[in-house]
């Protein structure tokens, strides 16, 4: 490892001279900068910051131009702002001296693309670009390059692509490959201006140290880098010919290693931030995977499970597998040493809170507010003592598609069990549960594959949900172990900043100081897991015939519904955005 | 037929001196009078009576005892106090001599059973039994007969009882054979005791006349009486020993035809009513069956839907067919000379009106309220300009189990195709198209089995919504005419008034005349038709996934929630009926 930093003393980082770090979590919304204690892991302050322009998924803000369906861009100028503001903001709320710190780590939402010239800059900072939207950020959630994903795994199965089976046998249109195949194909003259396509972590990190190093992780998970290459000219030019070059010429990069420095904090950056020249900066990394030091869980057969909006599953393994549906498999992808494989929910709590927003009654929320809850936690008590199977419902939790193991995004909800005394809570109770069925599908499929999963570590937003914790709990009948940070990726950052400082050997011996875990806080119910069991099987066999191709109504409806839009479209007065 | 009534003089009927009927519809929830001129059927006046004790469904009122699950009795005094109060209202409102009536006729929710001693008395007015609930009338949607349902079903096909086809193959817990099995087996004293097995439609007319006369119509849909015979001696015995004489020594009475005098107006009902004593009074009738003459529909091929919180369909043909899961076909069942066939959607309007209640957000009402809109209206109307197909769901409408063509209350409704952007409105239509499939399914099952319907008549209240009946009419590819009446089945009932008083020579010459109907008020528009096919398709393959064998996941379902349901009453303070 480069660690490429000399100034830090044992004095600093132990003893009276405290040292400290800077994690910064971008998330979808919002960046979050923590400072933590380099000895301890202890969180002394944070700041966050609400992105100006969030995520353009209906407008393009800069000329109000109507986006398609299934776009998400944002304004790679609004993670700027997050150095600028949030991370002096925490350091103030810490109460340190800047000058103590000795490092900064990043960790980013994934995969989330910036198209840039040659020095960094975005398309979409260039004047002449601003109006159209393939100059801008892509965001992990933009959709739109489904099409490009379907010909990619279309041709990468026949042809026998050795790389596909890393990725479950199917790439997905998050990443790089399709997000860029999409920008070359709806806007070519973008495309051959754009000198990088470079990964927002990655990104980021360039503005702090003026470096462009591409990360192992994302290179491994979103950018198809196996064994040390990328797919080939002849299959990226059997897809389009002007795709050819493209792993080449706009991808291929230095890669760093996880918890390596990829560089120091350049004068600019010092002066948007307040912190010292030249501290080490971090190699960029994924706001999941980051969190496995976190919570002290970078053994094999330790499962991070990162619940919010989506569920995101990270674990090492000792060996090299192939594990059909799971969303990769990189050696070094988590930390280095270690095959890291990571698997996904696409809607956990997105669904919870679509339900709320959509299917709750007044009188809920009403009651909620004189309870001083909030309406989950509300739904959640008026549920969770009915014993299990006593809603007579079940659910399949693919209202936002299917990321692992049917990687599917065309899946979509379903309830089944509903009668005219079935209540609001108990469908709620039966979307949880839901959700919990589909970790343990993801969790059997692993076990199924030869990669034991012998503990289940929560951080997130949902573990303070202790209701829905004891569920998974019941139904993965695993112990539940939560983290015990409420930032759980910017602590992460924070300790390969920390290990990039050269504080810390590795990352797995500063997330044994600086992670933070509660062990084993629920544990299974035999009673209950027998009687889950049974919905379970329920679960599997529905999960089966609408998800493995015996009834493909959910790709009937899509489809469907997607023609009737386009009729109407076709019908309404023209209001779809200029590409060129 | 006996019309036994003969002071009716042409001068009233016609000309100056007119002549008037009364109607009264005993509902679930209430009893309807209607005094309508018997020349052409004009409604003049109406009044309406809450039953004073509803539906008693959770509590018996006299003693405050709990009811198990699937009970709802009924309090026969209620039905008495309609004769009282909204009979002479009706009378009042109209305007009318009370002199110039020359019959009463009545329809009644079926199966809804009263046990009664020898002079028609109730067990539930016997001092000793007040606290008994089996002495109570037994609703029509009192389900708790589903076991003894169960076993007579498996025992008639066991043994190929013939009449067991005329019912599609199953008849219902709703019925009189289930139900006084019930009653045989939870309370075998009150059994001994009760000399008659009464429909509540035939109790009322022997209120009326102070005679006991069985009308065709529920003897034959709800008696299993077919080709003048019961369900044979050995059969009952082979049920239940002390069953063996039910149908000999509880059921069998003299049987009156539908239009056919009853006998006349006692001292005792004319000083309750106000009408003259002696008047005709008609023999009992269904709601359901009354309203076809109404709608001027008792032509072989059109079908008769009354649309309210259930669905059921009445249709007369010119030929016996077996049609698999209808409800039944009987003999002058709903007019003398044809045959009637009735088949039925358990839940309906039920359903939305459960959806409008558990899963519809506040700013819906806020927004109906402001618009001076019902929610339902609002919910329709921002659902209705959404192209076919467009809201990329299909529902099945089994929230209230299927009552035909697959007889299983123990299916469940499903929803399938939600996603994080489905709105609460595309449920709700989802939810109205899944009804309309339901009943393409019956119509279509009637077609199949050689008894066309060619015309499609809505009767009821969901015919107020527009937008539902253009979807029936498109996904039906039939014309709908609708009622012109918004009290239906008591217009149903003051035309029996009209025929049981000789002022017409059969029902059908009466509906002529004083039937009321918008022809084809509706037509199926093409291009919405062809979109709703692929929809449907997609509704039958979940159809028989679900109710046909494939995967019995909504029976399990529901033993689940029993078993759970059961187990926690094991484990809690008793609170169960006293039933002896």
């Amino acid at each position: 490892m480069d660690k490429g930093v000399t100034f830090v003393s044992s004095e600093q980082v132990s003893g009276e001279h405290e040292s400290y770090v800077i994690g910064v979590d971008y998330g979808t919304l919002s960046g979050r900068a923590v400072v933590v204690r380099v000895s301890d892991g202890v969180e002394l302050g944070s700041a966050v910051l609400d992105y100006p322009h969030a995520v353009m998924d209906t407008t393009l803000t800069a000329t109000a131009t109507s986006l398609p369906p299934e776009w998400a861009l944002q304004v790679p100028q609004d993670y700027v702002a997050v150095l600028r503001s949030a991370v002096p903001a925490a350091v103030r709320n810490a109460g340190i001296d800047p000058a103590r710190v000795i490092g900064i780590g990043t960790d980013f939402t994934a995969c989330t693309m910036v198209p840039v010239i040659s020095d960094g800059t975005p398309l979409c900072e260039l004047p002449e670009y601003t109006a159209r939207p393939h100059a801008y950020v892509k965001l992990w959630k933009h959709h739109a390059a489904q099409s490009q994903a379907d010909r990619i795994n279309d041709l990468a199965f026949e042809r026998g692509e050795k790389w596909l089976p890393r990725y479950g046998g199917l790439i997905s249109s998050e990443w790089e490959f399709a997000k860029g195949l999409q920008l070359l194909e709806e806007d070519p003259e973008l495309y051959a201006r754009m000198d990088h396509w470079v990964e927002a972590a990655d990104w980021i990190v360039w503005q702090l140290t003026g470096e462009y190093v591409r990360n192992a992780c994302t290179a491994g998970y979103k950018g198809i880098l196996q064994d040390g290459a990328y797919p080939s000219e002849e299959f990226l030019g059997a897809l389009n010919p002007a795709f050819a070059r493209f792993a080449v010429d706009k991808v291929a990069h230095r890669i760093g290693q996880l918890g390596a420095s990829a560089g120091t904090l350049t004068a600019v950056a010092a002066a948007w931030t307040g912190l010292p020249e030249g501290i080490a900066v971090a190699v960029g990394n994924v706001d999941a995977h980051v969190t496995a030091p976190a919570a002290q869980a970078v053994n094999p057969g330790q499962m991070v499970a990162i619940m919010g909006t989506s569920t995101c599953h990270v674990m090492n393994s000792d060996r090299l597998a192939e594990v059909p549906g799971m969303c990769g498999v990189v050696d070094g992808g988590i930390v280095s040493g270690l095959y890291g494989y990571e698997a996904g929910q696409s809607g956990v709590g997105d669904i919870f809170a679509w339900y709320v927003r959509t299917q709750v009654p007044a009188r809920y929320y009403d009651e909620a507010a004189a309870a001083g809850q909030s309406v989950h936690q509300y739904l959640t008590d008026l549920a969770k003592d009915q014993p299990v199977g006593g809603h007579g419902l079940v659910a399949l939790d693919w209202h936002s598609g299917n990321r692992s193991v049917l990687v599917d995004h065309e899946l979509s909800g379903l309830v089944v069990g509903t009668t005219l005394t079935t209540r609001t809570e108990e469908v709620y109770r039966a979307l949880l549960e839901a959700t919990a069925f589909g970790t343990r599908t993801i969790v059997e499929t692993f076990q199924d594959s030869g990669v034991p999963v012998t503990e289940f570590i929560v951080a997130g937003g949902l573990l303070k949900n202790a209701f829905l914790m004891q569920t998974y709990s019941d139904i993965l009948r695993l112990p539940i172990s939560t983290i015990a940070s409420d930032q759980g990726p910017a602590l992460g950052s924070a300790i390969h900043a920390a290990v990039a400082a050269g504080a810390y050997p590795d990352v797995r011996a500063a997330g044994e100081k600086m992670g933070k875990l509660n062990k084993n806080v629920y544990l299974p119910n035999e009673a209950a897991a027998s009687a889950y069991d049974l919905l379970y099987a329920e679960y599997t066999q529905l999960h089966d015939y609408f998800g493995r191709g015996e009834n493909d109504v959910m790709h009937r409806l899509k489809a469907l519904k997607r023609n009737a839009a386009a009729a109407a479209d076709a019908t309404a007065p023209a209001n779809l955005p200029v590409f060129s």
